[in-house]
């Protein structure tokens, strides 16, 4: 990659579509702080002590609107920042544009190539010859493999001479991620182990990156602490949930325009982001059909009216395909050639494995029509009847979309925000281990506090005999941790 | 105006942003043409016999891709036509080109001053010297009344000697009109006479249009027939409901990408499109109210859940404010005054005169801060709290979305081909005299009849003994003229 | 029939199925006009000027708790009544308790005989030597069906001698009818020509009725003035719309406890009281399948995400089977014998002609198994698996639960009471022919308005300015004649 | 208490109201099995091993239908089984009679009084001079209760000569349990020990049962092991939600008939109760607040569209208010005197300390009229104004209608089962201590899985590469156990 890196007049890298844009890019963010008060009331109950000063963030993060308010809270915390999106089609370039401007090394623009996206990640990381960063935010986990992974290459390099071999996978990704580190062990054989004895801990965002870190814990593998923000219960009950709720009609609409109402429309897997998916679409006149492995989330969707089939006994009747279930092939192309004509196929789960994107670009004689970015006709041979796919099987909400809300994510971000928190201060007190760690009750019940003054809610206070009665305490934790919600 | 009419190389005039965009175009027609089943089977049901055969046909309709499957329907059928967009805000370009390139000539683009925006509508009448059209389909009704103040001034002109006095009226926009017709009468003082002769009638697709003809037929100035599509019920009932409550979340999502959920949201209005609007916001997760001047229609909200009260009752503590109520002076300047900061205020009813936009743009000391095109935040000085006005307060789902979907706009414009061509046959019967009329209810029924198999739905049939019971035919009409539905 | 007539000690006659219930029947009465603001508001504003001084008032109407409050509103305004339930199960044995005790002559109990049930119906027409009442309240129109066979009969018996002969008819209601008739005939052969002669005219509540009545104006047969009631909009999209919602989940629990959610639900009909029902079952859970005859409902009911299928397609999946189309032989034995084991079948239509009960009666070899009154299983031979029938086929929701509540069935009857009043007045004015009327929209509008006060909705108030501005009077009445709500 | 036992023929001991229901029960009950495939399963998995054989089982727990089916389900797989109702209103009269009459001995009637209900109780318990039960399935912990209230009071009576002191106490329900203890006491010293002793474990039903055992795990005072019940997401996460949903508007359909639509309801509490009824409310047309302590559960109601107020803010405007928190003092006397007249108050949580009965019994000049058992309306002498109370302040869907339906209550019932087997076979195995457990999560989707059939569901099953990417057997359990569902 001979990608350039661009400095602004104080210095600061970054590599971003279009720095004219900042000036749009700052007018959104700033409607975005009013939607965000758990981050702006982090800003001012922790602004003044600036408990970040010293610290080296690197985040990897869909690169929106709302990330930026994340970063700038950081930073108005004391953190120096670093970063990168998670995924090639979700940053906004203008969001992008204003942080490299004002505030923080960005790499990131809506559309990378693959080799692009871990270029940026590398860069994201990067915090020149005195390591890597204190702190990384994760979305996904790739910024966590890529160090994990360097590791292990330099560890096996150490021991071995052998280098990477990236003809040694058949994941055209992992080619790329391999290859990366080649080049950097021949430059630096102790980059990455440099960057692990610095590094303080990560925070993660989602669902897939979460099973990764937990993974790595049962294995023994795990190189540092890791706080899961995704089971925070204001990250997976509200963004996944009501985030796409929001989102994934949103990007239906802009990729394609069409008319949900009357439409059959199919949701593979009903786990948290799948029943935002499904409200979304039965409220919006559609008729849902839910396909599912675990028989607790079939009844659940049962009871609320979705018939639960399998793939197989609705495809080619269906009109609208959503995937949401976290796993890989799900959709695969002999599926999508029983499909209608037109019939929409989308994913909004973390990674584009779900669909067989593989598949449909190597079906012989098929034909890919551009009808804009992010939304493609792919016709097959046999009966020229077309099939349209979003985002390239990638996230499209945020690929055809701008991803979900300012509200909602500003739950997310704020659990974000205490996690690198909690991190950072317990970053000499041996705390936290190399596990996976989840927020505590009250920090969670805090996030959602602040949350509610912006829609006028009042809250009922418990009386001291109330409390007794049900042995909590006046101020909570107010449900057991294992409650559901 | 010194605007300049462009030729295709077959001699078609136009005027469009940007006949580059003609292919990405005719891509998103050929995907609203899978979705309009209704059009489509007016192809194959009329096309064979070419009825529109020596048909000019001109246009004052928000030219998108659904209308663009309406041209060429039209074109298709043996007509010549002429088109403009009924909102300077609704054209999109690239359906624009696609027309202007392929099939009639197209005098629209997205963001027309006023000044354009009747240059265009008269562009659309202009058929040369041999007069103007001989049907109109007219959305609005905006091309029906530039000829008959066309009309009437020619005939004041003509018994006084008078000219029109465009400084005799405060309404900005009515006096372009008046300028317009009175440069007109200079070079031609019976222009719009003759157009008037050479008309067969208009078919008329919304509400507001709806309203000037009725009350033209009451005032004996209505010059030629009318077809009043708008109350047919696969219009009134589909478009207006189901269409905004598709539009509606669209439009907001594009514009200003806020949270629904949570939110306090008004709707003044509570008919068709305010019941569309209502149901979308509440399934979002907002929190609806709604104001009414009309006891039955707030009864029908509060049978939904849905709180009827005044705006200044929730004036300040409302997040979103709606109007639908195709009326004036609905939300003034004192009211957004009150209103929270980065309130949204936006307007899907056909004028812009619901929202007092005069009031806030002549307010002492407002700012106004663009923040992408059809999205400004406007500032008072006394509290620097802003509001977010959508698309200058003009139809903000065609300002800052792409309008109603295929699917629904299919079912609004089967009825205008029908209507058109109803017209058009009895052009020399005599059966339509100068009134309004709406279509019979077995035409009704065929419109939505064309659109149940694409959703694939399966009717019962009437045995003659149930039809002999219900004292109705076996095909229909199924329904008496005032069923309600 | 060798029924005895019960008087109170006042002299006024009745028959109920138990006079002690009345106490029960006022607290429940006094509950109902709480909720019932149209009619207390009725009784304020009319009351003092008694305007049914004189008035003789026939009503054949589900003798509920709600239709206690209207007869009782009746005569507070100064009507004498007598009363008859125009469904062998709707009476509510302690609401026609203490209205025979306190009010009016009732002649109604839950579970008659059709035999008992015509009994009733004449009685309640039984005015003594003076002919017969002023006025009737019909629901259904068999009040007016009898007065109308009778005087054929009597026509035809004085022309030629014949009496009208029960054998002649397959029909076994028919043949109850005629019996009575033939009976009353050789008592008195002038008796329903004196009726006739006295009556001012009917208001009809229902469907059913006003369909009847509209042939019989086509055929030039009707034998006094209609106001068909239903067709005020707030009576058929308030009544028949949310009192189904409300009364069909009602009748279900009540009949069966069965759980909703889950369930497959076949709704055969969506006009206003399908639509009642389809929405009551889908937000119980339920995956509701439509099945229709007219293309434009079937299209609103693609649009709310329902299928629409035939019978045919669903029977052997469905677990609950809705009634709702006014037509007859909707469901035939054919179909219950195709159905899951314990499918419930049952009907909510004003007829109980909707399912086929004789072919099901009449099955060799069935079964029928009495759970509880009203609530049975029907189990066929070949299969050993049984179907559950409700109210044997009659409205279920009178049935098996208490029909609507009080506050919708306030907005029908207020409705009533004023067309009553609007007949009464003109009784000698000759307005009204022998024809059927709806009310003018103003009256319409206010029976709305009196039901806002109590769900604390405040209305808007239209400017003269706006109200010129769409050419309405400032107090309305706010909406055409043809407009559909 | 001086009630008599009665004995059937073959001299099983029982008490109910009226043994000639038991046909009526019969009959229910077989309907009731067709909805209850998780019991029915379980007959014909486990009947022919007859694992209960030897096993005595107590329950207390509402004595319905459906507890028939479990009651059965457990006599079927070989258990002896004594019964009482765990709520002085919830039993169904038929249903214990059915029972009493084949199957178990019953001691439970609608209506006891609280003295009955602790003699039934005891009566549950009673095995004779053996000693109590080897298993207790338990609802709400008073069968629990009265074993360690009656172990301690032995035990003191035994250390010090004290006998318990009723008049120790205000809670007057609190004094019966002790003077029962007493009783018991003078006539066998060891009695509630001997049961101690003999008890293999308690399955516990609902969330109070619960916070109850978790209290005496961590005081140190539970004497036997316990299986949570109600923490199985079949459990909480269906009859909790979806069963309230249900049986909410049931009981108030019931007991009132009242106009859900356009009223306005409080919801008290929105965990998976109140969450339940809120949606109930709101899907039928009901304006709903919900009041919160916990912020989490707040910030899901806003995002619902529900706002969240105090109990104070809304007192005086809403017209139902429905308590479903666990708590105590929800709605106290000072609240009522605030509220319109006929607003109506319930609760569905366990216990019936929610709403403030004594305070309103007590309050000076107050009048109680009884509508209908468990209808009840209370008039204030100052503003002559009242308010009803539904089913005394207990369980409104169990006092007003019959509860959850039994397709939910398989699903908690199958749980019981499963627990009752899991205790009895584990006996001997010391695999359980004096704790609280919950069921491992295979077998909790092995309750939803046989449900599914039922509601002609297919599940998706996952290939062995899809198991290994996301890291869980291909046979489940399909998800961690923290997951929320």
């Amino acid at each position: 990659m001979s990608l350039v890196v661009s400095k602004t007049s104080s210095g600061r890298e970054y590599k971003v579509r279009d720095l004219s844009q900042a000036d749009f890019g700052r007018l959104e963010i700033e409607l975005a702080e009013v939607e965000m008060p758990g981050l702006m009331s982090c800003r001012s109950e922790f602004g003044p002590s600036q408990p970040f000063k010293g610290a080296r963030i690197t985040g990897s993060l869909h690169m929106t609107i709302q990330t930026a308010v994340l970063i700038e809270t950081l930073t108005a915390l004391g953190a120096e920042v670093r970063w990168c999106s998670c995924n090639i089609f979700s940053t906004q370039d203008h969001a992008a544009a204003a942080i490299a401007r004002d505030s923080a090394s960005v790499f990131a623009w809506k559309g990378e190539t693959l080799e692009e996206y871990w270029w940026c990640t590398e860069k994201a990381l990067d915090w020149g010859p005195g390591g890597g960063p204190d702190l990384i935010v994760d979305d996904g986990g790739d910024a966590t493999l890529l160090i994990h992974e360097g590791v292990k290459a330099e560890e096996e390099f150490e021991k071995s001479g052998k280098l990477p071999d990236p003809s040694s996978t058949d994941n055209a990704e992992f080619r790329i991620v391999l290859g990366l580190i080649k080049e950097g062990l021949l430059v630096d054989p102790k980059r990455y182990r440099k960057m692990k004895e610095r590094l303080v801990g990560v925070s993660e965002e989602t669902t897939t990156g979460v099973k990764r870190l937990y993974q790595m814990q049962v294995n023994g593998t795990l190189l540092f602490p890791a706080i899961n923000v995704n089971d925070s219960v204001t990250k997976s009950k509200f963004d996944n949930l009501y985030g796409c709720r929001h989102s994934l009609p949103d990007g239906l609409m802009r990729a394609t325009d069409v008319m949900i109402a009357g439409k059959v429309a199919v949701v593979c897997g009903y786990g948290d982001v799948g029943k935002g998916c499904a409200a979304a679409l039965k409220q919006a006149g559609a008729r849902v059909v839910v396909t599912e492995i675990d028989p607790i989330c079939a009844l659940q969707a049962l009871m609320e009216g979705i018939p639960v089939l399998t793939l197989e006994d609705v495809v080619s009747e269906a009109d609208i395909f959503v995937t949401t279930t976290g796993n890989k092939d799900i959709i695969m192309v002999h599926h999508m050639r029983k499909m209608k004509n037109n019939a929409i196929v989308c994913n909004i789960g973390h990674f584009d494995n779900e669909i067989d994107m593989h598949g449909l670009e190597t079906y012989p004689g098929v034909k890919r029509i551009t009808i804009k970015p992010q939304t493609d006709r792919w016709v097959f041979p046999e009966t020229n009847s077309g099939i349209i796919v979003l985002a390239e099987g990638r996230l499209m909400n945020l690929g055809c979309a701008t991803g979900h809300p300012s509200f909602v994510m500003s739950c997310s971000f704020t659990n974000q925000v205490i996690a690198q928190l909690e991190l950072w201060k317990e970053r000499a007190s041996g705390k936290y281990e190399k596990k996976v760690y989840v927020l505590p009750k009250h920090l969670d019940e805090k996030v959602a506090a602040l949350h509610l003054g912006k829609l006028g809610a009042k809250l009922t206070k418990l009386t001291p005999a109330q409390a007794a009665y049900i042995s909590i305490p006046v101020d909570g934790p107010y449900k057991p941790p294992n409650y559901r919600y």
